[in-house]
């Protein structure tokens, strides 16, 4: 569900399909959104009027702006991920999160990663705090889902290294030999990733840290490790 | 406010003075929960039992813990910041969403920054949810707030560099000089740094961005700009 009249605009530039769209009366009075209103009419979506305070109720909002559609949601295969000549994905373990998740998917569009992999029980990306957090990014940025074993086989046939951003990595991630391929992989909020995970990686790598200091949050170590790799690869699409 | 045992422990351990302590009966059954009240009760603190119902009113949260404590906050000065030879400060401007306030408080503590400084009207770093999103890191960075003005005449007797990110900036984050002492400033989330702030500053310096994506988070261009500044000192303190 895209809310306010900016991202419902995006997700029909990106070709998104709009399934079922509730504008209020007021927002039809102005111009912008009366425009986004006929450019609608030439999908097939269903479009409801409706009083301010339904949009209230579907979003959850006290203040819920004039627009919000639901999009149809895509279900996309690792396959469906691009593989240019250099690429950088991001493979998510068991992230539970959906403000992170968002947050991640956000950070990833800046960052030009080329896919974000969910691997095992992650969050929903479509879930509204994932969708709100993400910016927009949702709909621009791949996403598909795997279990841990299909993803490496993948990610080997497609030769990608598999760097890990995790407590027990050693060598410092700036100090890492990214490649032109690489998928970066970040385990659960709580309980990071599993050893059998990690033995499957070409390279443990540490996010340098003050002693004594907590933990980072995983979003934030997601922007350190796909900025990372990205910035050894020369910013390639920036 | 500090949640749950272990963020009570650090307040202690850190030297923060605790007010008011709710502990729950069910909670004075465990061991941990009893040691802790035990150290408590050789404070000034008020110490309360109540029901797990209020401490679900105080909180707000449907699963409270067994413990919470209200600690005095403290009101730092420029000149309480550490100035060590190499130093690292952070200073937001009019930053307003407590969640990232938090986040970046975590980040700056695992990046040793020097201090944090809330400069014009920014939200309240002891705010229920910026404490929560620092996870502890409250009571370890130290914070202080002040007008630009009165900061920029103290990072300039200070001998600090001043580094903005935005996106009038010139040259890429990881080609500026930072030097041994550097204050990174960055803006409001919505509408960035004024234009007479940017102007005071040494260099005007930008994070890469994939071409049409959206903005990055302002915690985690925080977490770019921060980490990019330690790596250019060679980490010190890590």
């Amino acid at each position: 569900m895209a809310e306010g009249g900016r991202l419902v605009h995006q997700g029909l530039d990106r070709g998104w399909e709009p399934d079922c769209v509730a504008i209020t009366a007021e927002g039809l009075t102005r111009s912008h959104i009366r425009d986004l209103a006929e450019r609608l009419t030439a999908t097939d979506a269903r479009i409801i009027e409706v009083p301010e305070r339904i949009l209230t109720q579907i979003t959850g909002k006290d203040n819920p702006g004039a627009i919000a559609a639901a999009f149809q949601q895509r279900r996309r295969q690792l396959d469906d991920l691009a593989s240019a000549q250099i690429g950088r994905w991001l493979a998510l373990y068991e992230i539970r999160d959906p403000g992170n998740l968002g947050t991640i998917l956000r950070t990833a569009d800046c960052a030009a990663i080329s896919g974000v992999v969910l691997l095992g029980k992650c969050c929903d990306p479509y879930s509204i705090e994932a969708v709100r957090a993400s910016m927009g990014a949702v709909f621009d940025v791949p996403f598909a889902t795997a279990d841990f074993d299909t993803f490496n086989a993948w990610r080997t046939a497609n030769s990608a290294k598999l760097v890990a951003a995790t407590v027990n990595g050693s060598l410092r991630h700036d100090r890492v030999d990214y490649g032109k391929r690489v998928a970066i992989i970040m385990g659960n909020e709580q309980s990071g990733l599993p050893e059998d995970v990690e033995k499957s990686c070409d390279q443990l790598t540490l996010i340098p840290m003050r002693p004594g200091s907590d933990s980072l949050n995983l979003a934030q170590a997601a922007a350190l490790m796909t900025y990372e790799a990205w910035r050894s690869q020369g910013y390639p699409g920036a």
